[in-house]
């Protein structure tokens, strides 16, 4: 019995498109002969809606959207398509009024509604803020074309169900599991349908877990995830399913959409072994493509064909324009030059070296002028001050105007090139260098951006060799050097990590082998520059803790780290 | 038996001052006679704690300091504080890990825990990303000090814990109702602890609701609410007590710290009338209040003293000039004129004719010098298109540019003016008037900006005439006025609140007499806006449905109202 795996890339909200997409791989998959087609969770209005839930006449359009789908699918193939539900007895019971459902669609009519049971509420998640967790076990009986066969029980688990083995975790994440309910209810199969976010090295533990879930109920999962990005998210696909011993029986390439099949075996009753893309090697290979496809779904989701970006020379800037290159095409990438009388010559020379590799377009606005009638213009009011922070930030804000009137002109998106360790510690401007639509590495540390452009030049020089060997630079005021400011970023990354992903005390950072001042100090930029992340563009999400959906500070707090 | 209600202003994450103030109001509530202390929902910690709760430390810190603080509590005293505690059994039970905890201290030490069963997760809430419920109904016996007094048994709820009454609403909210349950136990008073931030309109919500319940249980209820600003949320005080017929027997004043007594009764089993306060009667006041409150503490928790802001002689920045003017002190108001060659005279006049009437500070900046250097460098780019946009915009960054040069020179907040129509359709720049610290009135309707100067000018002209009676402008290019761009403010508030704070659809709008192309033209600024609010300083909440924490919309997202 084949069944087939739709690794699908919806718009939010786009109902009537993302319906067509299923229509689209369902011709599909009865060609391939497949009995049953698996999309991801919420395929019909993507993951995540948010607020648009709170419509009344979003969730309706939905339901209708999913009725009119059904109608003309084909008979043949059952499909299961995520989308919300209302829960009828919502006001009677006091629970939330939506369910985030499976619906089986069956000889054109809908057959079955399931409720996901496991609700996601850290991080980036909100699921508890809409839907009531569904409280029954959901299967059903998938009856085989082959008059020869039985048909087989198929358990329907929707992501989270399926991350709670509180063996393989050490402790239960959910007072239910889903899955043990199934195997009690004796299916031979469990799908998963899932939009699950891309993080550096999920895909690991993804397999691991259900590796381990599969051979310990010796049950075979399939696994459907969603792809492409939404705003700061960024779903990597990389579906996957795994037989009853716990191996690999097939996965779907990531980054990209795809629709692969595989055979249930009746005999065996168990999966055969399909198509199996290669795992991705590096961690850095990993977050170049998600990248790559969070900046070009942004772009396409929101309307804009063309990027453009400043380009100082450095390697935060030049990262993103090789990103924004691949993802958009050379010829739809502008890179604007904006010396001041602090640049150095190799500013000017290394991003002519960047346009000249990648062959982007590029165009050069000196601020020096604009500088001065600034200062003009302040003189009166600032007479007998020092020059410092806020003339040092006028020039980042000069060149952030400049950039946002071309974009305004011309309609393109800008690119914002601040790296997580800057926007951790505040050491970028606002409205300023912090300008843009997306913020395109703002979750990836300044050691990593390192060893992405390091990674880049692996057959050749895409970042100019000079950029990765100078020492890092804002450029603001003559001879100024990040490490004036900051610690060495090795040093400064490391605590940033213990700090942020791993919530670590100064005492256990310390513990670590940093030293006690330093530690202090970082701990009091990141505090202090949380105004500042308030107001930044949303960032592409590749770590399990971003500034971002995720990342819920005070501002106007006193907390004082011990 | 009296009893102390404690309506205190915490800092976020403060431990150290919140426990001091704790200590303080505990001394004159014994000097009151009082013998029990109640205090807002996480007093200790401050509402809303957010992600600081993810530290263990921050969890372990609290602890501590609430050990320190039962030591040197006074004896005689019971004292209910408000806490995060941990849950031993998340892991064992795939529950949260942290309680939203009452903790009861009497003789100097931890008597009893309560955890809050109700956890709101909509709007602004997200309790449900920490805490766990609790399950148990919470009541203690209060013992009197005088002897011929028996003890009395108290209940006690958590904020939401009392928002869920059937008969009130007409619907449940939540699956269990607290106070049936400690009804069931017999107690004699029901106390809530909150931290309820304001809206228009909530106090009468808040007493209607009350009075329903406490004379439906015929149970006295006493309510007390934190007060103060935390980022964009003002809690407005407000607490009160009504008497087991649902009449109210105190209400402290709002927006400013309160100690009050209640007198408990035994003979009458009720509590007996005390300290009533005016119910404020305006609506323009209730906001009034509530920005003064909100700006004031942004600015004093943030460490600011000073504020600047750019005066166009508009409506808008005049409001928010008021409004800094009272929060802190007309000498800590620095207005900056940024007239352009577009600017009408009476720009500068009206704006003039503010500072003269508040007294504040102002210096004069024009823009036309820097606007030329602009054009200058842009022109080769530009060259051969139309005057837009992009050069409306850059006006607007410019005058962004000088007033964040100002500040950060002289250490000011800077305020933004915008109001809640232009943000909700996009009629600001980003980077430019959107600049600021904190966006004093974006949640506040331009419709409404109107209604409070008129309300402010009740007794004498504050907001200069002039400012009231002329089409507002934003002054981009000659002769603009916002009705060139933008229905008439009535009609766009009109659509914008159904929209907004309703979730109609557009057929729903039409319904109620608006002409549709307008709405359909509304709805997509709205959605087109988005990036712009994703970039927004925090804005004061006045409604309830801000453009801020409880605002959580896809950017890229193409769903068609209908």
């Amino acid at each position: 019995m084949k069944i087939a795996i739709a690794q699908l890339n919806p718009i939010i909200g786009d109902i009537e498109n993302n319906a067509e997409n299923i229509y689209s791989v369902a011709k599909i998959a009865v060609e391939k002969k497949a009995q049953l087609l698996l999309t991801p969770e919420l395929s019909l209005c993507g993951y995540p809606p948010k607020d648009l839930l709170l419509n009344a006449s979003f969730v309706k359009n939905t339901w209708t959207q999913l009725q009119e789908l059904a109608k003309k699918l084909p008979g043949n193939l059952a499909i299961l398509v995520g989308t919300v539900t209302e829960n009828p007895h919502a006001y009677r019971e006091g629970e939330k009024s939506l369910f985030n459902s499976i619906v089986l669609i069956e000889n054109q009519a809908i057959k079955k509604i399931f409720h996901k049971r496991l609700l996601p509420t850290y991080d980036v998640f909100d699921e508890d803020r809409y839907f009531e967790p569904g409280k029954e076990s959901n299967f059903f009986q998938l009856c085989s074309n082959d008059s020869n066969s039985k048909s087989i029980k198929i358990g329907v688990t929707v992501c989270e169900d399926l991350w709670n083995d509180e063996e393989f975790w050490g402790k239960r994440n959910y007072e239910t599991n889903p899955i043990q309910d199934l195997v009690k209810n004796g299916v031979d199969l469990v799908v998963n349908l899932s939009a699950s976010p891309y993080s550096i090295g999920k895909q690991k533990i993804r397999e691991a877990m259900l590796k381990y879930t599969a051979n310990r109920y010796q049950v075979p999962v399939i696994y459907t995830n969603q792809v492409g990005g939404n705003d700061d998210l960024i779903f990597d696909g990389n579906s996957f399913a795994v037989n009853k011993n716990g191996e690999i029986s097939l996965r779907a390439k990531g980054f990209q959409t795809a629709i692969e099949v595989i055979e249930y075996d009746q005999k065996s009753q168990d999966l055969q072994t399909s198509y199996v893309a290669n795992f991705i090697e590096t961690e850095e290979e990993e977050i170049w493509s998600a990248l790559v496809l969070g900046l070009k779904d942004y772009a396409y989701k929101c309307g804009f064909s063309k990027a453009i970006l400043g380009l100082s020379g450095g390697i935060d800037s030049s990262l993103v324009t090789a990103i924004a290159a691949e993802a958009l095409g050379t010829e739809n990438v502008l890179g604007i030059l904006m010396p001041s009388p602090y640049s150095s010559t190799h500013s000017i020379s290394d991003a002519e070296a960047l346009v000249n590799n990648l062959g982007i377009n590029s165009h050069t606005l000196a601020i020096g002028d604009v500088m001065k009638a600034y200062d003009s213009v302040l003189s009166p009011l600032f007479k007998g001050t020092e020059f410092g922070v806020a003339e040092e930030n006028l020039q980042s804000r000069i060149r952030g105007n400049l950039l946002m009137a071309v974009a305004n002109k011309f309609g393109h998106l800008l690119l914002s090139t601040g790296n997580k360790s800057e926007m951790a510690v505040g050491y970028c401007t606002l409205y300023g260098d912090m300008n843009g639509g997306l913020a395109v590495i703002s979750d990836v540390p300044k050691t990593r951006v390192f060893s992405l452009c390091k990674w880049l030049n692996r057959h050749q020089e895409v970042i100019p060799h000079n950029v990765l060997i100078k020492p890092p630079s804002a450029e603001l005021k003559p001879d100024q050097v990040d490490e004036d400011s900051l610690p060495s970023y090795d040093i400064l990354d490391g605590i940033l990590d213990r700090l942020i992903h791993r919530h670590q005390s100064i005492k256990e950072i310390e513990a670590a082998g940093f030293d006690y001042n330093i530690i202090c100090k970082v701990v009091k930029l990141v505090t202090r520059a949380e105004f500042k992340r308030k107001q930044a563009p949303p960032g592409l999400k590749v770590s399990d803790r971003a500034f971002g959906t995720g990342w819920r500070m005070p501002i106007a707090s006193r907390w004082k780290l011990d």
